[in-house]
């Protein structure tokens, strides 16, 4: 990537951000508004501050990408900063909601500059010292690209004017030998020859794209939307789920918390992570966190009435439970991922099509 | 522990116990139903067999400790064969269900003979080639005393007329200096000098819990009601929520699966046992199960009304069940058991009042 990278915010994800770019060499800096994280920082030799004037002013002359890693709460007060000390910065974040924080970067019209990430990586801890060197590495990081999907007028929903050169699926990474480059350089039927979409915010999607890159992540490409639906069934809900279980746990007394051990540990880890992160982003992200809720609900409350009829049964719960989880592990292998790949060309015809097929799929993108 | 094991079942939990006693030096035979789990055994170099016939004869002539290690539908069809060709020895299992178990027992007159047991330690995998030596390391093993508590007449609920002689708790395990083994000796005001529980069953109590001390597990004494209370809120619910998460984490399609992280992965781990297994702890423990769903459900439809509200929230939610997380993690430092520990000596005057009192405390004991 061509620009330096300010970080707003060094707890777990900005830290660990922080850590893995000057580990490959890459000139970083940035803010904590804690002067105990930054002096933790600057004490590790990182380049720190905790004057958001100051950092800002410097992302600014030197072009850098801004990255806002802080939680929600603290977005639209740094989005005010950054509009008015570094207004010619690209912007992108690694918050764990999308459609919110793009509706706040619009009202300040900051969307031409502005693509929008999420690392899925963490662990219950957090702050400077939780940040550690790799934790991204393999782990999906979606970009988003609605700013293309407005500027291109491509369709938001379903795909059936995707010409049939813009699916160059390649199943694994490792048959290098089904990837081909060139193949894509020809206009599609129905793509227009001259890509709508500015070429600075082309350029600003690759360089985010190219950091989570350096980072050893995963590029999955969604619009907000969908990224938000999505990590509100595989994220967020688990945090609710959670939650209860921990309570009810507790509500057994002593013995039952002296017997708890595996299933009951693995089923409450997120329960530890500080309350206000897990509300700021099931808050934030109510709608379609509702959704997964309902879902669950109703699956639970089925088996409620299973389990107290006559013949007591949870036999259609469990066998679509272990259904669903046997084919996760089947797609996530543990340390390979089976993720397919599709290689594009950002700004080349049809390649807002073919992110549009990458979030269909699930699937992760290599650009050229 | 005087007998020799006789385990049946050699899946997961019995392939451990088999593995583990013949480390430690201990004679212990087998059977299981499938002949490719005995030739497995076998050729690992144990004595086992798929016979169930043979291997009961020779439990009787051995007066060996039999131990059930087979799922629940298969209890009753072993109770009969046992008391049918091994009519002299004492019995225990590893079922995760009790009261179900004792009733079987019951109805077939063994309770005299049998201590029912209940390691709470596995993984999402079975089979004799899935069993490993130390899986019981530092795991809780729950050991039944409802028998002595029929003989007794001891007060089933509370605990007010237990004497203070009894309530020797040593709160740390390393300070053996607080340890005073003679101390219960005496008879306590309000117990029977001569103990009313048959010495036969006292020495099958006191060889129960010195087998699960020689695989490494600390025993935790309960009777068979509060036990099924107990391992519904910390055991079998994680399995409904866990199952519940894996269905709507599918619902979402690639894109939700592609991004299915650490918080998706340990929320649906157990709903990766075979629905079978699944199926047979939590529909024999129904009743208790219920109660544990119901608050389980109750808290969720909650936090769905204030998700729902005018200013979202998951304050309440998200702070109880952060405190009953943090509460459990401090309990249970990995590694390192914080459980209470109290000693007593298996029919001495007091004794199981020690063993409720333990009960009520999730305390292990260590019998001397």
């Amino acid at each position: 990537m061509k620009r330096d990278v300010c970080i707003l915010g060094l707890g777990l994800i900005g830290g660990s951000l922080m850590k893995d770019l000057k580990a490959a060499g890459h000139p970083v800096f940035g803010f904590n508004r804690s002067p105990s994280g930054v002096k933790a920082a600057v004490g590790d030799g990182f380049s720190a501050t905790d004057s958001l004037g100051e950092v800002l002013v410097e992302a600014e002359k030197r072009k850098a990408l801004i990255v806002i890693a802080t939680p929600m709460p603290a977005v639209a007060g740094l989005l005010d900063q950054i509009a008015q000390l570094a207004p010619s910065c690209g912007i992108t974040d690694v918050v764990s909601v999308k459609k919110e924080v793009y509706r706040q970067v619009k009202q300040r019209g900051l969307e031409h500059r502005y693509v929008g990430g999420h690392p899925m990586a963490g662990t219950a801890d957090s702050g400077w010292t939780a940040a550690q060197e790799g934790l991204f590495t393999n782990a999906a990081w979606v970009v988003g690209f609605d700013y293309a999907v407005e500027c291109a007028g491509a369709p938001k929903g379903p795909l059936e004017k995707m010409s049939a050169t813009t699916a160059r699926i390649i199943d694994k990474a490792d048959n290098p030998a089904n990837i081909n480059p060139g193949a894509d350089n020809d206009t599609p039927p129905g793509a227009t020859p001259t890509d709508p979409v500015p070429a600075e915010w082309i350029d600003l999607f690759t360089d985010v794209v190219a950091m989570a890159h350096i980072v050893g992540a995963q590029v999955i490409p969604a619009t907000y939307d969908l990224h938000d639906s999505a990590v509100a069934r595989i994220s967020h809900l688990p945090h609710l789920l959670a939650e209860s279980l921990a309570i009810v746990g507790d509500n057994g007394g002593a013995l039952a918390l002296s017997l708890a051990a595996g299933s009951f540990s693995d089923g409450t880890r997120v329960a530890g992570s500080h309350p206000s992160l897990v509300r700021a982003m099931c808050e934030t992200n109510h709608e379609a966190l509702l959704v997964a809720l309902d879902e669950a609900l109703s699956l639970l409350t089925d088996a409620r009435a299973n389990l107290a009829a006559n013949k007591p049964s949870v036999e259609e719960l469990t066998d679509a439970g272990y259904r669903s989880r046997i084919r996760w592990e089947a797609r996530s292998q543990q340390g390979d991922s089976q993720r397919p790949i599709l290689r594009l060309h950002p700004g080349a015809p049809g390649w807002v099509a073919q992110l549009r097929q990458a979030e269909n799929l699930g699937a992760r993108i290599e650009v050229f």
